[in-house]
């Protein structure tokens, strides 16, 4: 797979025939967007991941029946606020009131309407405000960068910065374009796929291969991230491809597919990345990278478990190079290894130090050490010397902004 | 089993001819007592319990093989500060010239002695302040109330207050006394054991059923408390019985057994609860309560989920009543159940109401949550109705201090 993949400029509106909005509908937060609108100007093919909470948000319900029954999506209606979960039989309706109201304003199928909301578990979505918000974005959807831009912002809740990418890559002599945005920041350890995530994109591919891709991509982007360790019940990644770039349709795996794959990829990690990054109370992106493990599972289990230690996470905050936990996570991991054949580093913008090796702490420079851990990036590496299997997972510092974003997040 | 058990004044002196000391040694920290020493002055059945974790701390791999295979223990030394875990061989070689030390300074086998240690993961015991340590201990051992506090307190590091209990139980006609202490504060989510801590008892009784005794007791005492999810290295659980109380030994399972049982039960929930409470930064015991459940592993998970939450701590910190997050907890715990029909109530010493039923939100007071949310002691109820099967467990909440604690812990 050597072909080259372009980043652009632009989200969700960068490939063709996409067009997106945000508005202030006023569901719970007031003067700011809440409501966003991703719309086709043609039908889509569909694929999507969702949690794997029991307890399962009814737009996540409503999405899942869309993705694996309705031939065509075109539209998606995202609110923040309030996530829609845990409200029984009346959540549903809201979701069917909202698609339908989508479907007459869009002049599309209901069945084709995708909803997805993020924010307060519990409590009841207001339909009127609801339905007044989607008003006014299908009123306000356009296919320009700054309304792709307003989608990205409106799905916020805790998140400080909106996070969106594009690439270009050509398949069967035609350039596709894939954008995509999401939002997430705490309930940030998705299982299946992330918070919220939305990938658009002009490739003409068959909507099994569609739903191939994304399932298979997760595992190595979204599924390697945690904030918190909490598997939230709204996670939805969503992938609309409507065919506009005019490629030959990709119908089997080959070279087209693997470069579609790589695109994606792209598009997943980066947003993966930026959602760990911006982790609530996050100073720093926190980086495990594990090589050397007996098999793939392994090197996941052992990455995610050193990004998922709270002590861990505590003493990146406070730039400690505390790597006792560290080995210590690895050890609860649940995976098999010889702790006196492991080498630890650490790795930044400023260089890198092995910490551990040979059953014990290396001779290293703790200043050295504490500068690295200064970075906005901090990288560990950790060699197992079991195997040849590796993985990486994203997480963030554990510091007093956490505690406080969450200590009173409702009122 | 009607037996009834006594709580008495005291810990592990309580118990017949068991002394104790507690000595300054300056292993890491400076003007406080950091080793402690507990003997008896007849050698005796040794059951012990420790970390799953893969990396075992040099202690923990000493004493598994002493309680495996030496027929008698007669002294624990410890000490905190330093934990002695990825030392290599220098760390197992100081575990022997501690055990040394002791044994020619007490005139006992070296291999009936075991040892413990917390502290920071890497770094090497100071093996000259360490036999001078022992020095001080053997000196000033004493079977007095006052000797088993100072060890109680020589063994803390984070904690805010000593942890100790005694009961007394009639077997045989006899009257059998228990003692145990324990410390630990953060890196406390035990698998097969906890922290450290030790129990002591006069009771006549094998090292078979002693060490059954205490295997099943751990499932449901120090194996149910978290206080940020990581499993340390040298979590050591130890259980030394003397015979000392004249009772008929205890060789099969039987009403004698069951009440052995049941006071040891009383001692480890105790300190279980106590360590929980006084996890790094608490403002509460956080209990969550599951009946209900298809299975006791099921119970237990469950149970387990939601205390081990970041963001329904952080709530709880918050006295906020975000129950959505309980449910979300139970949702990803792995254990099967319907969401529509679970219960969930707040608990507290100001009372009790239900918040979730048939699916949605009960129509519950907010200030009334919030009041109950301040108690000390909060317990969430959840009733699954998918079964029998209950299980509890024991945690706290995530705060500030949690993070300003585990920032810089090593400095």
């Amino acid at each position: 797979m050597k072909q080259k993949i372009n980043q652009i400029e632009g989200g969700i509106t960068a490939p063709k025939g996409f067009y997106a909005a945000g508005a202030e509908a006023g569901i719970k937060y007031k003067n700011r967007m809440d409501m966003a609108l991703v719309y086709s100007e043609t039908p889509c093919r569909a694929a999507g991941t969702f949690t794997s909470n029991v307890v399962k948000a009814a737009p996540v319900l409503w999405d899942k029946k869309i993705v694996e029954s309705s031939p065509f999506a075109q539209a998606v209606v995202v609110n923040s606020g309030i996530a829609n979960a845990c409200t029984g039989k009346q959540g549903m309706e809201c979701c069917e009131k909202e698609a339908e109201c989508a479907a007459e304003l869009l002049g599309i199928p209901a069945d084709s309407v995708l909803v997805a909301s993020t924010g307060v578990i519990g409590m009841q979505l207001p339909l009127d405000r609801l339905t007044e918000g989607i008003g006014k974005l299908a009123a306000a959807k356009a296919d320009t960068p700054e309304a792709g831009l307003d989608a990205a912002r409106a799905i916020m809740t805790t998140d400080t910065v909106h996070k969106q990418i594009a690439v270009e890559v050509v398949l069967g002599g035609r350039t596709v374009t894939l954008g995509g945005m999401c939002k997430g920041s705490g309930m940030i350890h998705p299982n299946m796929c992330t918070m919220l995530g939305f990938v658009t994109t002009d490739a003409n591919i068959s909507k099994e291969l569609l739903q191939r891709a994304l399932s298979a991509d997760v595992v190595d982007s979204f599924n390697m991230i945690s904030v918190d360790g909490d598997t939230s019940t709204n996670d939805t990644l969503l992938l609309l491809a409507n065919g506009m770039a005019g490629n030959p349709e990709i119908v089997c795996e080959g070279e087209d597919y693997d470069t579609f794959c790589a695109a994606l990829h792209f598009i997943t990690t980066y947003l993966a990345k930026k959602m760990a990054g911006d982790g609530e109370g996050a100073t720093c992106l926190f980086e495990t990278r594990v090589v050397g493990a007996a098999t793939k599972e392994d090197a996941r289990v052992l990455a995610k478990a050193v990004i998922c230690s709270s002590l861990t996470k505590a003493a990146i905050f406070g730039h400690d190079a505390n790597w006792g936990r560290i080995l210590c996570a690895l050890g609860y991991s649940g995976a098999r290894f010889d702790p006196d054949n492991v080498d630890l580093y650490f790795q930044g913008r400023s260089g890198r130090i092995q910490i551990f090796g040979n059953g014990t702490a290396c001779d290293y420079s703790e200043e050295e050490a504490t500068k690295i851990l200064s970075d906005p990036e901090v990288t560990v590496l950790a060699d197992m010397h079991m195997g040849e299997a590796q993985a990486t997972a994203w997480g963030c510092d554990l510091s007093y902004d956490y505690v406080k974003i969450n200590a009173d997040y409702r009122s």
